[in-house]
């Protein structure tokens, strides 16, 4: 945690506006957290705009004030505060990036462990499983009274970066903050359904697509699946829908590394893998990809059978070194 | 909750032998219960013998203590205590009820709304997300010192009966439990993937053959599965790879209703049901089924396409009455 904690609080206490902004492509914890600020400096009687750069997928729509979220911003005034969330890096906010960092005062939180601390002050913890966790505590610090809203985006935002709290980054207090938020007559139940299990109907049809090509390696530690942009269209699925697809490769009981190979086109193929107990991250890497040690990627501009070809063996080279 | 804690807890200070149970077809939170419930009880100088109707899941033979629990008990003493953990009824002991129902002390701790009450002591909270909760409660009052093996049986218990803390049962107190019984050591990643994630291959062969043959009706928002025995066999899959299938018909987005019919042989067929809004437990009810109101079940005694139109009938009168 960066020391710019109490110069952050009283840089709040003594600012009348803000522009609050999170990363593109937006999760539940960048508009979770957004949202759950938002709300918050509203109460205290803050005059706030939120931002997010591109549009806010729809399954958060539910959250309130997600109608309320702006994607541009033209003619900023420097003058007033910017906070910047869930954001490792400026570039994470594409092309509103220039008007958010030529603000004077620039506020960030952030719990990536690769946050690049541009901004005049820094709240970062790496610790955190979410950017909410550090927004909660911000939040209490500055006497902010938790409402529902307000519990709700925060619910969404720590559940979604710890999927459910099965992530090894959920620490005890994930749990502690998670119970008081739940005191505010939230439904898991139905915010739980609406984050992880509701899926559109494109999706399951991809899933049966990469299950019936399942093949099975090293003796059954590697599943591969494979689908492609032709199969994506027949499945009337848009590129989001293939997200989740690898986890089930990984899933089958005895697996050790799943692999999902996109083919893109007879020239571009792009590689998904999830382990359970490969470095994943190191193989990426040897094929100019990256990613955490648990699930990574890497994209190789070449045919299908050759990519294959390629990853298999640099895939069964990672479980053979590993063993040994 | 019963009134008979102070009971109970003065009967195990002043007991030296103890029997435990849970109860037949173990789940993550009888077999959890079980096991952190003897290992504490040992901690405090109990001998202990921990039992279950018929053998223990191959996921749970990873929990420290299962490879000790027994399966059946000849020649019982009936002066040793018995703890009957997560049963509703003397009945989920199957054969080993009546050399259970012999002890002339009975302790019996549940979360079930529907227990009997049928123990000498009842320690019963339907309020409780899990029995694993009532251990945990009990343990700290009888002096128990938590420790990596309690937790982690504890942690299964909870995290079983809740679905990763993703069902309306999970209270602000699931978590504030989870949150100490973290700071032992546990991993949830691990313990996440052994009990929610991993499933073998024949369960996912059965979910492609389940999504080749989804058919929607009433505009889109009953989604109906159909698998076979043969289906089943062909897949390599038992009985119990079909749990979890059906939530699948329920989780396309749009959906409010998903049905899973599983056609044993011609004159048998099992329906599942999931929904989102319908109350399925009355759906099942005039079927001669039953259950919860957001999953229920019945057994219809007749050809698939007979039973398919029977339970459409009900099934979209349901969704229009609950419209109207």
């Amino acid at each position: 945690m960066t020391e710019d904690r109490s110069k952050i609080i009283e840089t709040i206490k003594n600012s009348r506006k803000f522009y609050l902004i999170s990363h593109m492509q937006p999760d539940g914890d960048s508009i979770g957290s957004l949202l759950a600020m938002g709300e918050g400096l509203r109460s205290i009687g803050k005059e706030v705009k939120t931002f997010t750069p591109g549009s806010v997928p729809r399954k958060y729509n539910f959250l309130e004030g997600a109608d309320q979220v702006k994607h541009d911003l033209i003619d900023g005034d420097p003058t007033t505060t910017a906070i910047i969330l869930d954001s490792s890096d400026p570039e994470r906010l594409g092309l509103l990036k220039d008007v958010f960092m030529q603000c004077q005062i620039i506020i960030n939180i952030d719990h990536h462990v690769t946050n690049q601390l541009f901004g005049t002050f820094n709240l970062v913890s790496s610790s955190a499983s979410a950017t909410g966790e550090i927004v909660y505590e911000l939040l209490k610090d500055l006497g902010v009274k938790i409402n529902t809203t307000i519990a709700e985006a925060l619910y969404v935002a720590i559940s979604t970066d710890t999927g459910s709290f099965k992530y090894d980054n959920t620490t005890p207090a994930t749990h502690r903050i998670i119970a008081e938020l739940l005191t505010y007559g939230l439904s898991p139940g139905s915010l739980s359904q609406k984050m992880f299990d509701e899926r559109p109907l494109a999706f399951y049809l991809l899933l049966k697509e990469a299950i019936a090509g399942l093949e099975m390696y090293a003796n059954r530690r590697i599943a591969l699946m494979t689908l492609s942009r032709d199969m994506r269209k027949r499945c009337g699925a848009s590129p989001g829908d293939l997200e989740g697809i690898v986890n089930y490769s990984r899933n089958i009981e005895g697996v050790e590394l799943g692999i999902l190979f996109y083919v893109e086109n007879n020239q571009e193929v792009k590689v998904g893998f999830r382990s359970r107990s490969v470095d994943v991250s190191a193989l990426a890497g040897k094929l100019n990809g990256g990613g955490h040690a648990r699930a990574a990627g890497c994209r190789l501009y070449d045919d299908y059978e050759t990519v294959k070809n390629k990853v298999l063996t640099e895939a069964i080279k990672a479980l053979t070194d590993q063993a040994g």
